[in-house]
């Protein structure tokens, strides 16, 4: 069934060209699809487009659907095109010619739209909950192992000391920028494109306003040419973000697969955690971690992959904006769990605290070194020069105290004000907002 | 089962994620990895590795498993990690201790190589063949209709007169040019890795020229240390070459889109290969071309794809090369299914034979004229300013016959020129010898 | 002269292939590397690392280097290899052993880490401007063509009823959208990463957090490591805004190539601002939208570019980071071009206000007859049914008036709301602050 | 002055804009631009659209525009737009209305065609020298160093023994299989646009398999369409194998920056190249390699900036395709620079003899000590389980010879089958055949 079929049937080849995963997809959408209705129809009451009766047996059964959908059982059934046309004829079996009315005043242009907004608000707040989480271990771990250093690296060269503190933190602390990021995203899909029909409005006289509040937006999408423009640049501006936390997520990793190779040696992976090798039997591989890197990698790719579809298409919808979906809507979990994964990591990591025993280290003390003699009132171009023709000498050493005191440095992580600016960005996604927006739409027939 | 369990079991939820997708990609790499472990253990035989019987009883069963796979009959058990794992348990439920015999002298890195290279090199030429059928198509139906007549655009702009000749056949030689570029991926991919092991080559006396000969392939990857580094290269090769193809049927069904536009309405498509709209009911969209577009364009993005994850990697395997799976096995299925359903849609398309009875394309022959007064005896910028100035004056006129004669125009195709090119190129393409090599092995224990 | 100059000369081919551009490059930063000496050494005093005297000459200086840089006049002298280098050149010259002393507690590396993020802090202030300069022309646009009617599209096939009044408006909402990730990318470029020196801190007891006032900064990278991680991220996240500035302007740019087609015939420009060609008198080419289009299409490739130069880097700086300015640093000026250039030709282009007199556009508004009669009562399936019918057989027709009065809508364009969030965004950014910090801290010696 | 000015002047703004930096460009094809029209006037001769005795003034005064071009000294004067412009300029300045005849038919369209197509050839010519230069230093140092064992990696741990001889043969081998790839972007390149005019092809009797002939092609792009479509194609072919080529490069470097740390110390720089720290004093870094990764990095990015560019156009010209050569003509001259900066340092890269006498390295043995159990007797599994138990206790130990004898391994490089294959590539690039022919052309007049 397709709710435009004319009297020529579609070719069946073409159909399940058309079609594509479709049917897969649009299951993650179902329970969005049914709030979007339960707000359209609401408002198509109030301006006398339903009666009252009416909306209320077709909430009843909606409401029904909703719950289907997130005990995960909705299905599409073979030959339904989508989770619209599926939801409409769920309805019309049951309720007959009311529940061809739903669709007044909507295209599904703006209906997926809306669906595809509800759904990506709901997948931030999950990945929101995440990065949380995984920056709660980083902070822990930061605190916990502030007092164990490391040699730090410029050019994969050995230069100063650094610390765990500091590795732990300094990934904190972006993947807090990487939420501001998200939070702007939030924000530019946060808005409601319902009422926009097929790209162009409606000759019903709608009230968007009322199904941006029921539906707990923080705005319209104003003009309805826009609403449809948004369509694949909200999706790329949501995937820049997961590219951000990605970036983040990998580098982390390469750090990771580093300092855990025998020539390194600054942590270690429980055994449980490794894999092995099957002609080399001594083997402990951190492929968890070569994977997380490889993932996120490929998130990182999704922004390009969405701008290579849609751009250079002019204003106007396009089905070319369907296979967005394929990319889209499984990129969340992809991210989702390589961030349980990376907090478990990092949680359960072992740190090897005698690092700098190792002599080749001693070298990262000479700044250290140039620097006491700058407060003793060597000028700094002699003191660094006097130092480089010890260490070229072999004259060099230093003892391995390290007094580093201003803000954000060894001796002073900072870290209360990382979690600060981490609780400021978080408060001003209004998840609290549309939680209860939503809940009271679908309590409206308790 | 994993071939390189230890001691301490590994955590069930990093063996989720770590095997990731692996054991439904690999199915699609089962007959390859049979293929290539029967090569390898006939040579293993031929150095003392294994006895004749023992290799007669292990190609008995390798045979019978090869043929479950073509028969799409393979499975991956639950707790089975790879293909590679799966075949080898097949083996020693069946056959004992002999059946791990088989992995001496080489490892999952360059059994998976292997596989993979096989994979490609059919997919390879499976592709051929839809290419070349897809050409095949274009240019007949250049010949068809090379009389009819359509604006050529330059900037959009009406600009000079073309033709579905020219069109058609354009694309046609556009798909020669890109199988150039398939035929290099194919070489490149075309060489044996087996006998790098882990990439370091073996302590073995392997014997790599025997395997290479019984596989078909063209040569060994000589250095081992190559070999491996191939791993990824060889996909982002191959994905260039597709990306080439998809960039050639993306432009076509961007011209196929625009030019079914009732603002253009040069070609219709049939309207049971459109689809409408679920609130215009005149609505007849070309979605099968907008999805090839689109679905294109997703291929275009893989070479970038495999970049970001094979990028910035030292030398050495590493596990992220497994993530490349995901992107690359499935773009052979989808490159097929564009190359079909365009081949279907151009043998197909409705042309509209009027196209210039509409007054404002008159302008196309404002050259012809040019080159009218030119042929006459006046300078070319002096005819050129002439014919400018007509224009401007609204004083234009000029018959609608074309007289292009030189190669490759309007009147002389040279589309046998174009089919002899693409006889060239894709005699190049060994495939007799490679699947008489193939069909030599698998026949060498009946 | 390099800073870092040690007893064996630099091989004078690999010098100049490491300087590569950074010296043209580093123009661009040279005032505000000034600025962020300026307040380094203020602090530096504070800490008692130089003498109130010495700051006195330090700024005096400084101030006039600063002038001359603003003045476009700082030029890098031969064979010396950035602007640090320079400015500490210019102090020694006149000052001696003084001017060394303004690098105690900081490197090259936090240096241009400042330098950076306050090149890009202005010249996002110059983007705002730009955006919202093109977005008011947009407005006023919007306005003036409210009432004049084009055809919608879907599939680029004739759809629905649109008007300029939201083709326009459209865009300006669309950039204000953009506007917002900008603002994020300017909240998490607006931290201080001065004080991380090399990434790892320093042994001084620098005060971070004046410096951070000093120079107008909202807080600082908290913690030094991540300060340093910060490269590349930052420049990465600003180009995610650029690219969805630049997706809008190559859409709009789309859309004008299309609609100056003599196939839509929907708008003109001024000859002044078309191109013609050297073989065909009539053509009057839209150059300046096509270019546009490939100059955002270039920018939209820049997220791409630094991704691939930035990923897989471990922890830590990299020479790598400093090709990061050959893309980043121009990209400013590209933008800001095509904005203008966009703003003056939406300005000047000429609207057709007789569209719908062409009779092949009368289909448009079978949707509004599908709707009138459902606000009769007819159900919405039925009249979507008899409506296609109709147009099957020829018998449609209907007036062209249009009537919508929702939200967003052609009779109802809500650009206030638009203005106004674009107003709430720009007053996010906290310009006015920066400024005057910037001031304070140049007139703090008059 | 424009080929195309109507009787309204072009608004200065707008042309700048336009331009761009086409001026800079065009210097770089200007000798082919003067090639291509010599071939293009010789051929009109040919038909009559010339006299002799014009086509003989005009070859000469081409001819020393030729000398000017290659000796440097081509200049674009200010207010001409492009290299086409000013050598018709210098040609009408010189021999009056004459010059004017040589833009018979032929568009700037096919003229800059041909021109990218000359220069490109001419590239790769130089560019396949570069690589094969590159090839032979690593196959020296392959056979230099083939004793000098080091551990092999995967995963980043410690793996099997491997050698110098492997790594630096491997690359080698790797740019072979680039050299492959480079060969099917020369071969689609070396094919002739002319005579395609704006994409359309021309009413004049042109000749076009004689300029193909003249400029040494190896065929037409046949189809005039196709010629024309073949902007933009042909770049991102050859940026796919420019990609290929740094992808290897960027490999190398990360290697040798990795090799280069004192956690491995595998490699050294000598000091000359090497750079400092402006504040650590014992640094000495490899920049070289790294800003070599970056602009490699850089380079891989071509393909998708060219992607973005050209994707989504319909068929015909575009402006767009300007903005390519920005991207595009650059590349060579940087692909250029890396290729000569690795050949030189791996020319004098120091090589650590004595890596294996760190114990650490001591497990590279466990898997010959496994196949030393097999060649015994020992069932594999059952061996790998026995050195993996030994090495879990600490008992595991192994002398450090390796024999390693088949096909490429450490025992057996087959550099010089590395070198046959390259010479095979290379034997199919016809240089002397293009070089003859253009001296011939060039020669014509003397």
């Amino acid at each position: 069934m397709k709710l435009w079929e004319k009297s020529v049937q579609v070719n069946k080849d073409v159909e399940s060209y058309t079609v594509g995963h479709d049917r897969e997809l649009d299951i993650y959408l179902a329970p969005y699809d049914v709030l979007g209705s339960m707000a359209h129809i609401t408002m198509l009451e109030s301006i006398g487009l339903l009666t009252k009766d009416e909306l209320s047996v077709l909430l009843k059964e909606l409401k029904e659907i909703y719950s289907i959908a997130v005990a995960g059982k909705f299905e599409i059934e073979d030959g339904i095109e989508d989770v619209h046309s599926q939801v409409e004829l769920m309805l019309t079996r049951r309720l007959g010619d009311i529940g061809k009315k739903i669709h007044s005043g909507r295209s599904r242009n703006d209906q997926v739209l809306v669906d595809l907004k509800l759904f990506t608000r709901d997948q931030i707040h999950t990945l929101v909950d995440s990065v949380t989480a995984l920056i709660d271990v980083l902070l822990i771990q930061s605190e916990k192992y502030k007092d164990v250093l490391m040699p730090g690296y410029t050019h994969l060269q050995i230069a100063m000391p650094s610390s765990f503190g500091l590795w732990f933190g300094a990934y904190a602390e972006s993947l807090v920028d990487d939420l501001q990021l998200l939070l702007a995203a939030y924000k530019i899909c946060n808005r409601n494109p319902l009422g926009s029909a097929a790209g162009y409005g409606s000759s019903f006289p709608l009230n968007r306003q009322m199904t941006t509040d029921l539906l707990g937006f923080d705005s319209m999408d104003y003009n309805v040419v826009y609403a449809q423009m948004g369509r694949g640049k909200m999706e790329r501006i949501v995937s820049f973000a997961i590219a951000s936390i990605a970036g983040t997520l990998s580098k982390l990793s390469y750090d990771a697969c580093l300092y855990n190779s025998q020539n390194f040696g600054f942590i270690k992976l429980a055994d449980e955690y490794t894999t092995g090798s099957s002609i080399m039997p001594h083997k402990k591989n951190p492929d968890v971690f070569e994977l997380t890197r490889a993932k996120c990698n490929k998130l990182q790719a999704l922004p390009n992959d969405i701008t290579l579809i849609i751009n250079n298409l002019p204003s106007g919808y396009f089905r070319d904006l369907q296979i967005i979906k394929e990319l889209f809507i499984p990129s969340f979990e992809e991210m989702n769990d390589c961030l349980h994964m990376v907090a478990r990591m990092m949680n359960e990591v072992k740190i090897n605290e005698d690092i700098l025993d190792d002599r080749k280290y001693l070298l990262i003390f000479s700044v250290e070194e140039v620097n006491r003699l700058v407060l003793e009132g060597v000028p700094f171009r002699d003191a660094y020069k006097q130092v480089g023709l010890d260490i070229e000498k072999g004259n060099f050493s230093h003892n391995k105290k390290v007094n580093h005191t201003h803000e954000g440095s060894i001796g002073n992580l900072y870290n209360d004000h990382i979690d600060l600016l981490k609780q400021q960005v978080i408060g001003q996604f209004n998840f609290r907002k549309v939680v209860s927006a939503e809940q009271a739409l679908l309590g409206s027939i308790n």
